[in-house]
């Protein structure tokens, strides 16, 4: 009993909730996505570097670009969920430190010094942290999430973002429909991952 | 009222929860970290990879070893927390495909094929997805976490890992002491974030 969380939240995050495959017609609307947003933006990040930026593929014509650069074995599931958001890191997020870090003066100057690979290093894992809150946060809302990498990210880049932007997921989203996931596969065990020093 | 998760969950993992630099003395034993992997476990990586890799620095002697790695601003608090986590990638993730992944047999032979960098990219990705889910799960067992990557992460590899495996962080645990916390830092606003095509 060392977890303090209620076992219906543990079920409804973690122990439940699965990477849909399928889903139903219900739509997300830009209330749900919000209110995701605006409990998972307290998720920590170095230096509270935020670099998450959240593309909502919502216009059809849009949807078919998209699709047209996933992978074969994604395309169908991302033409029909109700929601397809395109996840991405700010490569030049200090410039929003002087808001987000404000008592460190010299933040926005030293990530400008340190150059963009260094930032970009730097953006790709705090918006992979951020991702995960995301997806924690769907699932915060009943909804399910479809987290894919399986796509020509460098296309999607180019058709929906920037060079200071780099894509690293595409999430769909909507609630569970038929047939919607595979068995569950094994995890690894709590030793073949920890050890101690 | 988008979400569906109770409103104190939501408090205890994310509107409350903080990222913690004074701790108090109680142990953080080796169940309640079990206790976390095993909720943990069952988060979204890409195609099961599973890479997150977990070392607990318990003993004095790497505990002294791992604060002289850290930034100086980090080292006080790292060398006082009642237990501090290295999280790391395996870059040699496919090894376990055949477990974590078996109705595609050819995937640890693909990502054999990719070479190492492209390895490391996926791994990195997908245990910092972990380490956010780590972050989620200490606060689920009621515990804070202060996640840092101020350190010598190149010698934290080479003092406690290896070439296989790339250090993403430094996380200090426990129940947060006294003056644990700065005031929250500002986050962005959801339309500074969000985006519709």
């Amino acid at each position: 009993m060392s977890l303090v969380l209620d076992p219906a939240a543990q079920d409804l995050l973690f122990r439940e909730a699965r990477t849909a495959n399928t889903f139903t017609d219900e739509p997300v609307t830009d209330e749900q996505i919000q209110a995701v947003y605006d409990l998972i933006k307290y998720g920590p990040t170095s230096m509270n570097q935020s670099p998450l930026r959240i593309t909502l593929v919502r216009s059809a014509e849009a949807r078919e670009r998209l699709v047209g650069l996933m992978a074969d074995g994604n395309k169908e599931k991302t033409g029909k969920a109700p929601l397809v958001a395109i996840l991405s890191a700010d490569n030049e997020f200090h410039h929003e430190l002087p808001t987000l870090f404000p008592h460190f003066e010299g933040a926005k100057d030293m990530f400008e010094g340190f150059g963009r690979e260094a930032r970009e290093s730097q953006a790709t894992l705090n918006a992979a942290l951020q991702a995960a809150y995301f997806i924690i946060g769907l699932r915060s809302a009943g909804l399910a999430a479809g987290p894919m990498t399986g796509a020509d990210l460098e296309g999607v880049r180019k058709e929906f973002l920037d060079d200071d932007h780099t894509p690293l997921m595409v999430v769909n989203i909507g609630r569970p429909g038929e047939n919607a996931w595979f068995p569950r596969s094994p995890r690894l065990a709590y030793d073949e991952v920890v050890t101690t020093v």
